[in-house]
């Protein structure tokens, strides 16, 4: 594979979807994949992460910094760039193995062709440095304007979210600082050129945007180039981000284009060392899930310890720039298997953001912690309670995603839980996961109702991960996360009250024991410990967990699901009398039908595996997989997956490829209503990673080791990954008759 | 006063109106108001009581019979008749004190003018006769032609409900035998007559109708009269319904039309002497109240013991003559107050009706005894889970009355513990009230549900009275409602369980202690009494009944009620987008906003004052009252009574009035989108009835005797009425000075 994508013709209609398919990243940042020339009408952004304001009423999002790529350029008094001047001919690539992206347009001119190639990276060796290369060549001699600098009149979609910005033209750097609105943070941008040309500088101020203006005789068969480093930092960072901009220009520029992108190359190279899939007899398989992966690298946090992924990477403010569920249940896996100290890092948020699931909890009247539906800094809920429009009056539509969507905090202790068994390592119980974990237990039990006249135990009122049918009682799913949130609770309980017993714990864990000690004070002051092993052993063992159906083996998705209407999928979208109406609410052509919008039995069936025999996971997969919309990018994966492991995988393979090619495709809704909700899908991303490694190639742990029951789709002839496992990179090859692991030893 | 309302003018557009305040009826069938020549399109209606009929899918309604009322006339050869020929004047009028509607019609012919008279009742001496006189007066000699029969094209809501209509004619005697559709019930109509003129007699058949026609030379100064007698018998009535109709009209023929008119005034009387209210000084007020009873006196069901009341009476279809709360609640205290066997025969349709309250909560899953929420024949709940029509989709939209209502149970137990406590009479409560107490004590016990962690119990996702609101926990309403439940069913266990002590009963209930024992022993073999005492004990006082706010004084309607949007009433109005758009369900414009659209809180209040402090109860009526639509007749008497309680007559006293005035007025919603579903209101009859005695004149009960505890408004001299309690008929008299309770005796 060439790990290369390319869009060789220009195509206006497709400038938003290329954003996101021809994203640039390193975690820090993500620049969406348009063109020098392009402004905010483009939907340019170099969108920061974790960052965050709001104006008004509107929602809260995350910021765009300003574009300091920014270019156009004039030749003989005419302006050339996209989309005003169709191009003679228009080349976009993404190199996705080193994260590069190059353009290559050439316009016709009264005196011949006009040539601009320019390349750009985020550097994965430091954050906050990008890079770009910017050349032009003429087939005649003529005047040739050069204008470049940064825009800070960025594109928002519930903004402005900077009262002003501020411009500074310092020697050789042009600066933007723009001062958020609710926070008065500051985000500041900088950039410094070499070029090879030489004439008179003009800087520029217009509006938000500070530009360099160079204008010069130019030569045919001549290239001129510039090179430029940007540089952003915001007030959010550690140090004096106005002297880290400067520097790290500074000091880029000393070392020149070349050797920024040989250290950023090497980043990327490492990364693919561990992290590629190499996949015989499906380059077409191979080539998008490296690609989803690509996604997933690009918005890896690596610059902090503590911060998560938001739905829609950073690719721009859609979905609020929030955290959901994705990340744990979607995303954490490939960084558990490839690089634990994301994992972590994303882990780490959640710990870091405790308080406002706590916070949030007590605001319904409820103890423990009820983790944020859509989650910004510190965890603040971002969801509206009216978070969907209705087509038919214009009216906010009441929805229950942010109150009763409670499966979320199950989500956190589910990744805490999967790091800890992954990487054997304790360190996150350590440092506030054993807190989250029983704040999460604390939250389910309070939930937790009986009838007076049952000893069972129930969770009413919820909204599982279909969310098609709100306010439901006993949803499958949202229970057995629930009971899991009490098990794990026992589990650090027990290792708690018995911290001698750390048998379980692996050698380099040594000081552990130790650190028990110290976190069993602590806790034991905050929490009856004993008291709530009682409880949470109770809770565990009395909730209600909906079992399969003795005739049907069918495992009904909330009570009363089994009474709903039966009707196809075909038949429901014939009903719809609005192509963007809401399917669900209270009122939705799926409401009261059976027709669910994503896995939501089969999710759980997926996590569960081992608790239910072969044929309940298919005969359920059977009889929810026609009845699901896949109206969300999280489901197919969670099909594919199940149908690997009920050893269906040609099955699974469309279900696998759809996830994968999710971004690649261009895909999925850019639109709901007037709102732009597009971007990319990284949650689909780590879905197809985890089909191919856990579900094809079926990598599992048991007693203790890693294994491969591989199931490979037949056009597949073998598959090769790498997965680090309690500290040691294990390499793993699978075909369709052999399975050899190897240890490659500590990582 | 003169016990009669008038309609001087003709206007078309009040035809429908007309229909219902110019009812008569006696509780077998209602005749609506309309005239001799009105067929169904002025909606002529011989609406009849605990009958129904399904066609399809639509709603199952009560039947109407064949109009054997139907008259027109020619003279020289031109149809007179309204709407259609203007008249030169007309009256319609109502003499309310006998149930007899009389009209004078006038009209301008080319020789002069033309007089039309009638008169009628629906006798209350035997309830299947019908009587008519018919008289024409000219000016002129000419040419009368008078066709008068039985119209069997009848108004239907959700018809044609005959597959067939027989027509006979047997000598003097015309029929038509409606064949229903569902059940192949039979209504049989049959109608004779008497002339004072002499013509032969032509017999027409035409569609449904079948007619005699009379032509002959008219002379002025004569005037030609018939008399008719209609009867009405159906399949379901006891006995030989083809020669019971025959007898009944020969007999009453042989009479005549002046006897059976005195029998009917005579059982008028009767009702009159103990129902009339008297009120000086307020002319109006007495008026429109003891016009109030009147309706509830002529929809009453005297001719069965086992019937009950449909919400809007025997006006027609609308409300698909169900049977809803309104019968026990509101309706339920004018007939325990003044004629006792009917409050009975109310109540003996629940407890016949208890099989089909099971039913329903088993087809839900639940035990015990879940009441229809509108409730026809059997107990068969005809509301539909999609009761309201979205004006904007033409969808209907799911709503949750029929599933969520459940403080019906607990109004059926209401009624029979009120018919008990104010008769002295435990004959309900053996003759199957004890298991229907047992049974709706059994439904709450079931659906009670506790947090784990909580010793309090609760009741989620119910509506209430107000109905604006959805799928709330823990309505104030209902769960004291279901309270009292348990509480009665505890009275009723103890009074089982220790037959002996019966010290609380009436010496007239001689043989009790006997019964008692039978009814015990066959209990005891179905319940576990003891069990069920301890059960219902605990229910009973760990059931959370939401209290006053400390700081406010204000009882939540439901928990979360106090979060929601505060908007005015007319602000609200302001957001509506259609004007026929519902404000409930899920994204009504009440529904994320404190309006409600009838006294809930209040209503408990008002039941249970004796439990609060004067001041909680004017708070709470203050608090709620503006918040409150009032777009329920069953709202206005609500808050007139606490009104009253709260020592505010004045401020009651327009509430009483819209209460009573709700038929005369002619008010209240008339369509809903396209159906039509306007009627008489009796609940708000038995409103202001209740108003006026326990309010204005402050009758209770207290330690066993009655007591008046008389507010009157400040325009009233004085007011009487006459309550039976345990058997004795008391004469109150109160003014703002003096109260005087006479006994009267054993009635």
């Amino acid at each position: 594979m060439n790990w290369e994508i390319k869009d060789e013709v220009f195509v206006p209609d497709l400038i938003t979807n290329n954003g996101n398919k021809f994203l640039i990243g390193n975690g820090y940042l993500g620049i969406r994949g348009t063109l020098d020339e392009f402004k905010k009408n483009e939907f340019v952004a170099v969108n920061l992460a974790g960052i965050y304001d709001q104006v008004g009423d509107a929602w809260r999002e995350p910021l765009n910094a300003p574009n300091g790529l920014y270019t156009h350029i004039e030749f003989n008094g005419m302006k050339y760039g996209l989309p005003e001047v169709e191009p003679a001919s228009h080349n976009l690539s993404l190199n996705y193995r080193h994260g590069i992206l190059s353009r290559a347009t050439t316009w016709s001119t009264p005196t011949g062709l006009l040539k601009v190639t320019s390349e750009r990276f985020a550097s994965m060796a430091d954050k906050h440095l990008i890079v770009m290369k910017y050349s032009i060549r003429v087939d005649n001699k003529g005047v040739l304007k050069i204008v470049t600098g940064i825009d800070g009149d960025v594109w928002d979609i519930n903004g402005p979210h900077y009262d002003d910005v501020l411009l500074q033209d310092d020697s050789d750097y042009l600066s933007a600082i723009g001062i958020t609105h609710e926070n008065k943070d500051l985000v500041c941008v900088k950039e410094t050129i070499e070029k090879n040309f030489h004439t008179a500088e003009k800087v520029i101020k217009t509006g938000r945007k500070i530009l360099r203006e160079f204008t010069l005789d130019v030569l045919p068969e001549h290239e001129y180039t510039f090179y430029k480093w940007v540089s952003v930092y915001t007030s959010k960072d550690d140090g004096d981000y106005g002297n880290l901009t400067y520097e790290l220009i500074t000091k880029a520029k000393i070392f020149g284009f070349e050797h920024c992108k040989r250290d950023h190359v090497n980043e990327w190279e490492k990364k693919w060392k561990i992290s590629e899939v190499v996949i015989e007899g499906d380059e077409e398989a191979m080539e998008a899930l490296n690609y989803s992966t690509y996604h997933l690298h690009s918005i890896a946090p690596r610059h902090t310890d503590s911060l998560s992924i938001a739905a829609r990477g950073l690719s721009g403010q859609t979905y609020k720039g929030a955290v959901f569920w994705d990340t744990e249940m979607f995303m954490l896996d490939f960084f558990l298997f490839t690089e634990p100290n994301v994992a972590k890092t994303l882990l780490k948020y959640r710990i870091d953001t405790l308080p406002g699931a706590i916070k949030k909890a007590a605001d319904y009247g409820y103890q423990g912690a009820f983790y944020a539906w859509e989650s910004q800094e510190g965890g603040f809920d971002a969801c509206s309670d009216y978070n969907v429009t209705d087509v038919f009056t214009g009216r906010k539509m009441r929805t229950y995603f942010k109150d009763k969507q409670i499966h979320i905090s199950a989500a956190v202790v589910y990744g805490i839980m999967r790091y800890v068994n992954f990487t054997g390592n304790y360190e996150l119980i350590l440092n506030g996961g054993a807190e989250v974990i029983l704040e999460c237990a604390a939250f389910y039990y309070d939930l937790l109702v009986k009838k007076v006249h049952l000893d069972q135990y129930e969770l009413l009122d919820v909204i599982g991960p279909d969310e098609y049918h709100e306010r439901v009682n006993n949803n499958a799913y949202t229970n057995r996360m629930a009971k899991y949130t009490f098990e794990s609770a026992i589990g650090v309980l027990k290792l708690l009250l018995d911290s001698d017993d750390v048998s379980n714990l692996k050698e380099n864990n040594g000081t552990i024991k130790e650190n028990l000690k110290d976190i069993y004070e602590s806790l034991s002051d905050k929490y009856d410990l004993n008291n709530l092993l009682t409880k949470y052993q109770d809770a565990a063992n009395k909730i209600y967990i909906p079992e399969p159906n003795r005739q049907t083996g069918v495992i009904e998705q909330f009570d009363g699901y089994e009474q709903l209407e039966e009707v196809s999928l075909e038949e429901l979208k014939t009903r719809l009398l609005h192509e963007k109406e809401y399917w669900g609410g209270a009122y939705g052509i799926a409401t009261h039908t059976k027709i669910i919008k994503q896995a939501d039995v089969v999710t759980m069936l997926n996590l569960f595996s081992q608790e239910y025999e072969p044929n309940v996971l298919l005969t359920n997969w059977k009889y929810y997989e026609p009845r699901t919309e896949h109206g969300s990018s999280l489901s197919a994966c969670m099909y594919a997956m199940l149908a690997c492991k009920c050893n269906m995988p040609d099955i699974a393979y469309p279900l696998f490829l759809k996830s994968a090619m999710a971004d690649l495709s261009g895909g999925g809704k850019q639109w709901a209503g007037l709102i732009y909700i597009g971007g990319t899908h990284p949650a689909a991303s780590g879905g197809a990673y985890m089909t191919a490694v856990e579900g094809f190639a079926g990598v599992h742990i048991e007693d203790g080791e890693i294994k491969a029951d591989a199931k490979l789709p037949s056009n597949w002839k073998s598959m090769k990954c790498n997965v680090i496992y309690h500290g040691d990179l294990y390499e793993i090859k699978v075909t369709h008759e052999n399975t050899e692991i190897n240890n490659l030893g500590q990582i």
